[in-house]
């Protein structure tokens, strides 16, 4: 019987642990895309408790207390940071399987060099020994950082964003830390979802100039992507819940755009669709000019609860996976841009996995053979970030596709403790790798292979983003 | 190598087997849904041979015995007791990797004693020591149910249906076994379907009123429901082939159910989902008042053969999976149920496996902070009751919900034969939690696991249904 | 560990080494689907290199090398054949988990007992040592063909081909494998896409009267498939990548034929899928009068990338998998042809894996009780004819139908080298049925077993589709 969590926590042969240990573990982390606080990255953040730090942004565990039976005051509301530290720790132990089980020891393991697993008798000790350790100069965010090798990162940023964090960043010298910007246009291509007049004009505002037609707002996006570029900005990420694609022209845009600013009520879904189709057409060109990886994370399933989203608003444990996506649509979209060469690298995310073999098929129609693994279909995703998820996502990558360009993992975290969820990944990448060899479906060739595990842990991702060249293999 | 269907059947590790052995095995049957007879069972019946209680009602035998060759008449028809047998003992053997073998060498062996592979060879011994048993007193149908542990069982009643064999067991002292009605609605909401307005007549007559209008429908529904609760009902069922919903309000449901009672064909299929929305919603706020818990099994195409179906009926073999859930329309009914805080505990059964991703995830949404495991993702429906679709559907309730929360297995069956599919289930989840230890993914903890499997075996659908408290963990 | 590619490659017990070696390996192929050249057959093709054998049709292997970034020129352009076969030879060792990794290694060991590893520093001495052989008259096709064993070999054929090449082979008595042609309609099937009228207009010239009506051309269609039947062919293919399906009648359908006939561009979808659904079933019923099988081949997405196809034509590389089959049509089909007893045989091959449940499950509500297995699954089609697609496809069948009676294999391939996936195929099956052994899940009957694995080898498709009646079980 194999320890809980012991070296080799997921490998289960010779190969998978030479791999892993020999090649994988110390590879540096690029986290091409999460959702972490530039301010507080920037003013090195220092946390009063474990609570703050490890409970207070994390959905993925609210939903687990809540379905032990903890009364929102212990999951996001006024209990103390013990009493929400102690409910967590009575439902940990019941998460057989899931890999907040996982994530949850790795964390306290990696950082706080805890071994014992927590429950309702460890959990006071525990939570005193985090709470003293986090009053220490290195568990404040950058060391944080530094402890799990994160060299590059990429936030999610909306493009009236100052940037400001990340340019103060920049000129630091003492933060040794690559702390990139993304373009998130999800805002001016969602036009029927409140507030998108408001937004518009705030991008009028820091545009400096009236955007009353539509080829002022793609003027002033324009501007905007410009100035992410100029702060080192690499890739835009676009959240597309319902992917609708329908070829349509400036004119049809524009007069959604115009009907929209005028408040006029009258407006078809038909119309929606394109609009939303020529912005998202529009951007992906400018990407393609500017050599950006475009990302597209399509298919979740938003905000069911009303009652509960009113009260705690967005990101706080009421999405779920949505229905299939419409792969004709995805097909046409990308289709739009190759047939005029303007299609830019693009990393395809889904989140229902009935889908992974529709994107891999499909993404490989778009292999250029210029740009090696240009389109890429990306790594298990929010409810697929498990075991399982991401062990299919990996299978059904390299049966179909070439998994060896693949640009691997990423946190899409909200809390700063995420990152051994690229350990995570790397042990099950290398056991995925190690068992192929030891059942005789690849020969044994430790070192190709390794360097590929060092490429897809790191090399690939630098390469593809452009973030910096040091190609191994 | 291991042998057939030993102690061990199904289990792979040490864990595994103390597991099963030490922790599920003797628990108790509840078995929440079933389409057993109620007479039958107060009638204590005594069965003439091994054909009439094995063979005679499992639609899923059928279709293997027609896939084989068998013509109708040793399938359905007028063919022997004798020939009958005899050709599933042909077949059975070809049905490698089928659960259908798995389950009668159970069933041979948990009810009968017989260790043998059923075949041509050994089927005349067979059916001649099946039939002598059965003559005796301890092969009729409650000696049947208790030699499996069976405690509580829930069968599928109409709403216009007596309840007498249930309040005729009720009142019998020397009936062990809870055996309570459930409230199965669907000729209610299936108004589209032939029969509507004879059996609205019915329930008016049962109600004592005309029932002209929708409110004196509802509240002859009411008085079921009512009635039902008080003969110890405690969940509604309700089969939905494809889901659909739209807000609706009473005025748009009584046109269209005014349309119906006058026949007027002039009806569109968005009415009918009105109708259908409003009348599910109606129940389910019925349902929440009396803590009933509300079970939704979705998604079977039925009835696909039309030559077969019109010849032997429903239920005998002529249905399948239909397409994945529109997952919107799901949410959409739960959040109008949710957000006025009406909405009753629920399971959720899909038959598509594709889907359960989508349900474990939609209904992490809506679990409310009271109630622990208030939603509950249902086990491995019909054609997912195999070996496959259980793991499948245990280790993706695991990844994204709360395991330790299920309220487990249910046959779901109209045979006496079936409860070894308890024993089914059983083996496999002890063996995916003896996996999940041995492979070093969970700490070591047997009593712990231990009890969370007495828990799902038993007593946590005990409490969920409020049948009787008496909680381990 | 084991080596790569060994004798028990795939296999991983006893049980499995010896169903595939002492039943499985020896048995003939029947290949029932491929897209072969008769020609090339007949006229015992010699190739030039092995470029051109290996690499000159096989889209999959054009997919990696675009992925890997070579360009077009060393693909399907001028470049060199060995030109093309270095950047081969540099692609495949990245196709870690890849099935054109194992075809290809299993090629070249089986056709040209090379054991090494095709990789950048093997490639010039594998290039050289190929081609050499290539030179032989035991390379050319036939002898490539009888070196695998293949008896039976279905290639696929446009309605209007005068199967010249058929028949030569056929009256040719020193080639003993039995070459027969398959009727492929989709031309008078796709009446929405280009060069239908031309189409008909040849068909027209072959049936030898005018076809302005639609019994003209139902008539000119059954004087092909009687010109087909009596060239050998038992079956028909059809590929429909979006299955729709309507009642419709001759009236509605002829009214689209004539419409597209005389240019009339005013033409609904639903118009479109009348006149589909009408010729699909006369077609189905005109099959089952001559006990043909009907194939279905349903689910492509094709030619995604316009510019690629526009330069390179259709089967180049440019399909994916398309969104999940609407299996409430596909039933509404089959029943259309059953309720008047006029369903043939048919095998439904899905593309999208998350459809086998659905087929699988809707396949057994039309198994008749006469023609054994009847309604086939098909095994894993293109993007799902990889070690998990083909594994799911077996258990999947296995799981809710009796896999006992699958017709098995065929390569749908376009290469004469394609043979060995019968090979890859056989030792995943019995790697299944063994694991079934070795875990207790099944008895360990040997002989029984084996029998059923030559079935599914060979007899069950001889018989199946009557190609030569030679059952061993």
């Amino acid at each position: 019987m194999k320890k809980f969590l012991d070296d080799d926590f997921l490998l289960t042969g010779e190969t998978a642990k030479i791999l892993y240990h020999e090649y994988a573990k110390d590879m540096p982390i690029v986290d091409f895309h999460n959702h972490l606080n530039a301010k507080e990255i920037y003013e090195n953040k220092k946390f009063d408790n474990i609570t703050e730090l490890w409970l207070s942004s994390d959905h993925y565990k609210w939903r687990a207390l809540r379905t032990l039976g903890f009364s929102e005051n212990l999951v996001t509301g006024d209990g103390s940071a013990k009493d929400k530290f102690m409910s967590w720790a009575i439902t940990l132990p019941y998460l057989i399987g899931n890999p907040l089980f996982h994530w949850s020891h790795l964390e306290l393991k990696r950082y706080f060099g805890i071994d014992d697993i927590l429950n309702e008798k460890t959990a006071e000790d525990i939570f005193e020994k985090c709470n003293e350790m986090l009053q220490k100069e290195q568990y404040k965010v950058i060391p944080l950082l530094e402890m799990q090798k994160v060299r590059v990162l990429c936030t999610t940023d909306d493009p009236i964003d100052s940037l400001k964090y990340h340019n103060l960043i920049k000129k630091d010298e003492t933060i040794q830390i690559e702390v990139l910007p993304s373009f998130r246009p999800d805002k001016v291509i969602n036009i029927d979802e409140k507030g998108f007049n408001e937004w518009v004009d705030k991008l009028s505002d820091i545009a400096g100039f009236k955007i009353e037609k539509l080829d002022e707002l793609l003027q002033a996006l324009e501007i905007r992507i410009k100035f992410f570029e100029e702060s080192g900005c690499k890739t835009a990420d676009n959240g597309i819940d319902n992917f609708v694609f329908e070829n349509s022209t400036f004119e049809e845009a524009e007069n959604v755009f115009l009907k929209i600013r005028n408040n006029d009520i009258h407006i078809t879904k038909n119309e929606i669709i394109k609009y939303k189709s020529y912005i998202l057409l529009y951007l992906a060109k400018s990407y393609h000019k500017r050599n950006w990886v475009m990302q597209l994370h399509i298919g979740a399933l938003r905000e069911n609860n009303t009652r509960m989203v009113k009260e705690l608003g967005p990101n706080s444990g009421y999405d779920s996976i949505g229905n299939s996506i419409n792969v004709v649509k995805l097909s046409n979209f990308l289709n739009a841009l190759d047939i005029k060469n303007e299609l830019p690298k693009t990393i395809i995310y889904n989140i229902n996995p009935s889908d992974n073999h529709k994107i891999v098929t499909l993404m490989q129609c778009f292999q250029d053979g210029i740009i090696p693994g240009k389109i890429q279909f990306g790594s298990g995703w929010w409810f697929m970030d498990t075991k399982d998820g991401i062990t299919n996502q990996i299978k059904d990558l390299a049966a179909n596709g070439v998994v060896s360009k693949f640009v691997g993992m990423l946190t899409d975290s909200r809390s700063f403790l995420s990152f051994p969820r690229h350990e995570y990944f790397r042990r099950i990448i290398c056991n995925i790798f190690g068992e192929y060899v030891e059942s005789g479906e690849y020969p044994n060739d430790i070192e190709f292979l390794g360097n590929i595990i060092k490429n897809i842990c790191f090399y690939n991702s630098m390469e593809y983003f452009g973030f910096k060249f040091n190609k191994v293999n």
